[in-house]
């Protein structure tokens, strides 16, 4: 079985306004769509975030990966990193970093794995090992936000909307604003989990915002806050301190593994990440300082399926904790988190999921479906899911439009207040 | 797919009288061989070192493992967790420790793995990442060693022998024995790189050895010395300086990862093991103590060949090479430790093997073939073996004859030296 083509599919997917550290949403999230289709006539998708250098990144990589197996994804990557490799002097013809080279192979190898399960007629978990559970709980991923819908609305909103349709497009800038947002949510998805979105308001409005959500929802309901790592380590200290007891995990209040760790020996609560743990070289720097006790793991960014289930080995032999992390995304990222999450034993958190914030599909069938907060394993072949050819096109079609070419929250921000600067510590 | 039956049968393989630091190889070396049948009518395979307790452990787990689907590894060992787990009081029916879990779950691994890559059309490499290496190499296994065939033959010779058959009943108990033997070995296998199993005789006759092996063979081919921990650090120290700058790597001199660590420390000479660091539970000690610079796995002791990919990405984090053990063992091992390595971009290191030791098979065809050193990377489906019924019926019949239900090289020993006792720092 070889790869006879590749195509690689900017898209625009409507996204609200929502705040946080690095600014605003602009009203698309980018992501890129990419299919596989062999000389057997399997295609195999794969979705990741999007921006322009993405794009040309995986269509350059098209002509390494046609006439390859998609078995021999070890064969693949070193065909990648011989051709794109940083670091190797003048061997690469067009030299990109590590970290773009392992998220290229990361949307590459979920089609090879949605190819290998259809050929196989196995599900992709049945291929990272087989199911441990048969529904993938998702956590509530609350924002602060300014009113609006986002895509063609903008700031604007559809007045004909009704249920979580109209409450996300409501302003939600103060702990009620965000317990209305979070109850509206999991009334219409049944999560049972609330992450919270932090690094927006000074940081006793999102201790105070923390504390309406215990308050309205009980101690039964995991809660998380991230301040994507935009406060102090003073800061974190005090804040984390006010929500001992309360929070379930505590997420990148600070950057960098120096501070994380320094953070993590003064406050009794667990600490998650992901920023300052994010890749394979980060590990042993977390290892010696301890900086993390829960790692969110995210297919995108590590190197795809096999490689998260391998940090998961990792987090299983160094005492850390597995979440996922994600990013604004559709439906094929969804079903390959699913299939990951389905397989990983130790990864026993919720997963973090921007899907309720998204109301656009290019799947079949249109968007999946959370039951109690949880989508079922999937049992079919592959991801499961196949292309809605007319959707995608519609979606190519927002991102021509929009002129978006990559996420730039600040420009986005200074939209609404000029002359806003993104700090990457503010508090 | 559902396994429908599995058999488990001991084995007897005639194995020469080896001496090591535990003492002397018996005639016969046992191990188990497991077949796992499917409704489909797949049998996939599987070999692990035998003894009465491995053969009734792989028995009681049957009836575990009939009826689950052979890609559901994930909860098939949960299931044999769950049943025989040790530590989880009065869950377990017969609770082992951890290690024979992990043991009798690398056994049924592979046979599954056989089975899914049958099942697929694929060979187990490419279930495992695919292949980066179409030839594995393997390394010379040195043994000193009295006179004798094994097996039936015991200490006696067989006149008739010719080549390797004949050289390996000789005796080799100096420097001039070791090189002879390795002379025939690799004339006979074309092995690149030699490996001396020392602990037998004082330091200084086994450092004579690996110079008299260098002086013989060049400074082209890379050497190892393995004194299976029974030196001090002292001795181990004054014998590790002696030979740097001649050593490949120098395998468990001492015992225990604080003692390695501190060898490591005052030797210029990578440092290897698979005594010290052997499970997953021993790698945050292995980090914390820099106990190593190279781990030989073993996927019949860490828990089988996806845990053995998973070790993989651990040694390429943490800066650990990468090479793989051997016990006496047969084909089937033999093929599950070459698509493993086949597939294992970080198995640098050509693998041991005690293969060469033996003349017995059981599979189809007959003795596995080494070329230059090599076996090629399979590219049938499964493992790419067929059971030889009859073989395996002589082979258990050597088993029922032989009488002996463990490995007990202290005995073997005493013997021919009476009053011999192991000591585990010996010098």
């Amino acid at each position: 079985m070889r790869i006879t083509e590749m195509h690689v599919t900017p898209i625009a997917v409507g996204d609200p306004p929502l705040l946080n550290a690095a600014g605003l949403h602009a009203p698309y999230a980018l992501r890129t769509i990419i299919e596989l289709v062999t000389d057997t006539g399997i295609t195999g998708l794969g979705e990741v975030p999007g921006s322009a250098d993405t794009t040309a990144a995986l269509k350059a990589a098209a002509e390494i990966i046609i006439g390859h197996d998609p078995f021999q994804l070890n064969a693949i990557q070193q065909a990648l990193f011989n051709r794109f490799g940083a670091g190797r002097e003048k061997r690469g013809e067009a030299p990109w970093d590590r970290r773009r080279l392992v998220h290229v192979f990361s949307a590459i190898e979920v089609a090879c794995f949605d190819i290998m399960g259809k050929a196989t007629g196995r599900p992709v978990c049945d291929l990272l090992g087989g199911r441990v559970r048969d529904r993938v709980d998702f956590s509530a991923y609350l924002f602060y936000k300014v009113e609006g819908a986002g895509g063609e609305l903008g700031f604007g909103v559809d007045p004909r909307a009704t249920g979580w349709a109209a409450a996300r497009q409501r302003a939600a800038l103060d702990p009620a604003g965000i317990v209305a947002q979070a109850q509206a949510m999991c009334r219409e998805f049944g999560f049972k989990s609330l992450k919270l979105k932090g690094g927006v308001f000074p940081p006793d409005q999102e201790v105070a915002a923390i504390h309406a959500l215990r308050e309205a929802f009980g101690p039964n309901t995991p809660l998380r806050l991230d301040p994507n790592a935009i406060w102090t380590v003073d800061t974190a200290i005090a804040a984390g301190r006010q929500m001992e007891g309360v929070l379930e995990y505590y997420e990148d209040p600070v950057r960098g593994q120096e501070a994380m760790a320094a953070v993590r020996k003064a406050v009794r609560l667990p600490m998650a990440t992901n920023m300052c743990t994010t890749s394979f070289e980060d590990l042993p720097g977390s290892v010696r300082l301890g900086s993390e006790d829960i790692i969110l793991s995210d297919h995108h960014f590590w190197g795809g399926l096999r490689a998260s289930v391998e940090l998961a080995r990792i987090c299983r032999t160094f005492g850390r904790g597995l979440s996922m992390h994600s990013n604004s995304h559709i439906g094929i990222s969804l079903a390959a988190m699913t299939h990951l999450a389905a397989a990983v034993p130790n990864l026993t958190y919720a997963c973090d999921t921007h899907y309720p914030w998204q109301s656009e599909e290019v799947i079949v069938g249109g968007r999946l479906t959370f039951e109690d907060g949880a989508l079922a394993a999937p049992t079919g072949p592959g991801l499961g899911i196949e292309l809605d050819r007319a959707a995608l096109a519609t979606l190519h079609q927002n991102y021509l439009r929009c002129g978006l070419s990559r996420r730039d929250d600040e420009i986005e921000m200074q939209k609404v207040q000029p002359g806003w600067r993104f700090q990457a510590t503010r508090w």
